[in-house]
């Protein structure tokens, strides 16, 4: 096992109308301005952009608002509403919807303090002194970014995908009610349940060494996010399985379950990204359709993580060699993708790169890496370029 | 499952050498008194209380110290403490040691605060106000409450042990280095690691309803800790096992384990809590000596949750009545703590209490508790007298 340091202060506020817990929050911050942050339509149809502008007001604060945030949240936005809070003199962002609210939050809360572009700190150039705090209202259980470090930006100038590591951007709180997740139709709530264990899964699957709490929780919270994404396809109304998805999806990426191993492989993410940042594809799905690929290229590296994979995640019966175990695992990882109806390969995700298009990602996967990713196996270009062939199907 | 609140704040360094990073950690919070508190003499013969020391001093604060916390750790030493802080305006208190260190700063924190008598929190006539910052340096891996909100407190004038929850008394910082536990004599190794699996055992033991992501995380904490305890036994230097115990300490009593849950049931605590108090028995191995004999009086009106225990956590194989499995895992929990060399009788604890002092007891245990206590099944005062009798073999 490796040493670690872990600090996850984030205040959770979990069930049943927790939200009407936000006009305390922010009353008791004495918060004067704060930019309301969120996406589409359905936060605002719902009612509950509403209730919580009036729960701001009520709090005494006065509210600037900042909708429109697309999955793959862009740039151009961010650089918006860092211009808007320093205009209106913002010192608390609260953040409305899912893993792309948030890590826009994140990165205009990042960009007000410390000049210069936000940009810089997404290609790593500078490394952020501070932020303007971010609180949460979450309405899908997916990224793990109401209680993690990361931020992922896509710079919509240059069609590039990049995320920052930040102790400092965890938000201050996370009001989730699994609730507000009701209504999320079935290919994204789908999307979130991959997300969510594939957080664990990049910290599980790891050449490295690993300690044996931090591998029995993995397993827990894997074996739950599995038998939860069933009930919730089979009801996405079932209030039990959406809560132990919304808990799970904020375990699966504030550190828990990586704590003493090397810090994971992150392959998948890094290959998934270059394809949203190309097609707009969702983060989810993206992941889904290389993470076989990427599986059955590298597990020869990694055989006793994968072989634990199969038989203590994915069911797999102990009969066979460890190789043929493993593999039994990818498949059935495979399989309960496609059994929410999740693509396994490029091509089921509905766009048709050709050859160059896939060299290009490669060459950008590698350029945003520093040349090569990896834990289970290190992964250079031509690396990348076989995996993104191999899922070319 | 129920709604819930959490957060956990306190920052871990966790590792070897970890603390070496204490000089930054209150260097960082510019203390200018520290109040360097600690048990016995095994960490001042270690050189450790040496270390300590020079690295406040290096941080550029000023130090006093207050050895000789014991375990079960008393209330006149707090308001010692608490003297020594007032009059040499201590703005950080560092404690070094375990549990009954850790508690015993929590108090005196507390007690600085807000005037009054702090035994006055502790028997629930007042809530604490606000606290000293408390700090870290763990070397033992039981109590949890280097992450914990709690603090328990024994009134030498009255033989009462009492504690008292508050989210302000969470440590600051816990720095956690495997290697400092290393050196703990068997016995109150296997003690901790009663105590560990405890903390979580009195909430997953629960009359009430349950999140499956926090179930199946607490059945991951609980066979770490059972598979680590067996292999610290057979070799105390054992550095991997070690880690995975003290991690598990924290983790076991910060409050995941039981999130969604009804809050447990910690009867097994209180009544553990009167053996300590009459006969200054440690705390774990107490714990033991009731365990059997209360979960023996209850399970029937818990029955899924002790045949849970007994398949998932005690690995009884699954062949039997629901009852049957209960009563087996009852004794597979019973000769764990036997292999380590616990207690599982009173009379196996060393102490000889007559009818009257079990009378006595159980009249204390009732009136601590409000009159009755537990989730699994509510005890009142000739529960608790039955329980104590069949323990008393």
């Amino acid at each position: 096992m490796y040493d670690f340091s872990y600090c996850a202060p984030t205040k959770v506020c979990f069930g049943r109308g927790s939200e009407e817990q936000l006009e305390g929050l922010i009353a008791e911050r004495k918060c004067k301005c704060v930019l309301l942050h969120y996406g589409g339509e359905s936060a605002v149809r719902s009612g509950l952009i509403k209730r919580v502008r009036w729960a701001l007001e009520r709090a005494g604060a006065a509210v600037v608002e900042l909708g429109g945030v697309k999955p793959n949240p862009r740039l151009s936005l961010v650089n918006e509403g860092i211009k808007l809070c320093k205009d209106k003199g913002v010192d608390f962002i609260l953040a409305v919807g899912g893993g792309s609210v948030i890590d826009s939050a994140k990165a205009i809360g990042m960009g007000c303090v410390g000049g210069g572009d936000v940009w810089d700190y997404y290609c790593k150039k500078r490394v952020p002194q501070g932020t303007i705090p971010v609180g949460v209202v979450l309405t899908i259980a997916a990224a793990g970014s109401e209680m993690s470090k990361s931020s992922v930006i896509t710079n919509d100038k240059t069609a590039t995908k990049c995320g920052v590591n930040a102790e400092l951007s965890r938000p201050v709180f996370a009001i989730m009610n699994p609730e507000l997740t009701a209504s999320v139709p079935a290919y994204p709530t789908a999307c979130g349940c991959a997300d969510i264990l594939m957080h664990t899964l990049e910290r599980y699957l790891t050449g490295g060494e690993t300690l044996k709490l931090t591998d029995s929780i993995a397993e827990a919270l894997m074996t739950t996010v599995i038998s939860s994404s069933k009930a919730v396809m089979r009801d996405l109304s079932n209030y039990e399985a959406r809560a132990n998805l919304m808990w799970a999806s904020s375990l699966s990426h504030n550190g828990l379950t990586g704590l003493g191993n090397d810090g994971g492989d992150w392959c998948t993410h890094s290959l998934g990204h270059e394809l949203s940042a190309l097609y707009d594809t969702p983060h989810g799905a993206a992941l889904t359709a290389v993470w076989g690929s990427w599986a059955r290229y590298v597990y020869k590296n990694c055989l006793n993580r994968f072989h634990r994979f199969a038989v203590q995640v994915m069911g797999v019966r102990p009969n066979g060699t460890c190789g043929e175990l493993a593999l039994k695992g990818i498949e059935a990882a495979e399989e309960w993708f496609a059994g929410m109806g999740l693509p396994t390969s490029i091509k089921q995700l509905g766009v048709k790169p050709t050859e160059a298009d896939l060299k290009l990602m490669a060459e950008k996967c590698a350029a945003n890496n520093g040349g090569s990713k990896g834990s289970c196996m290190k992964l250079h270009v031509e690396d990348m370029l076989a995996i993104y062939t191999a899922a070319n199907k």
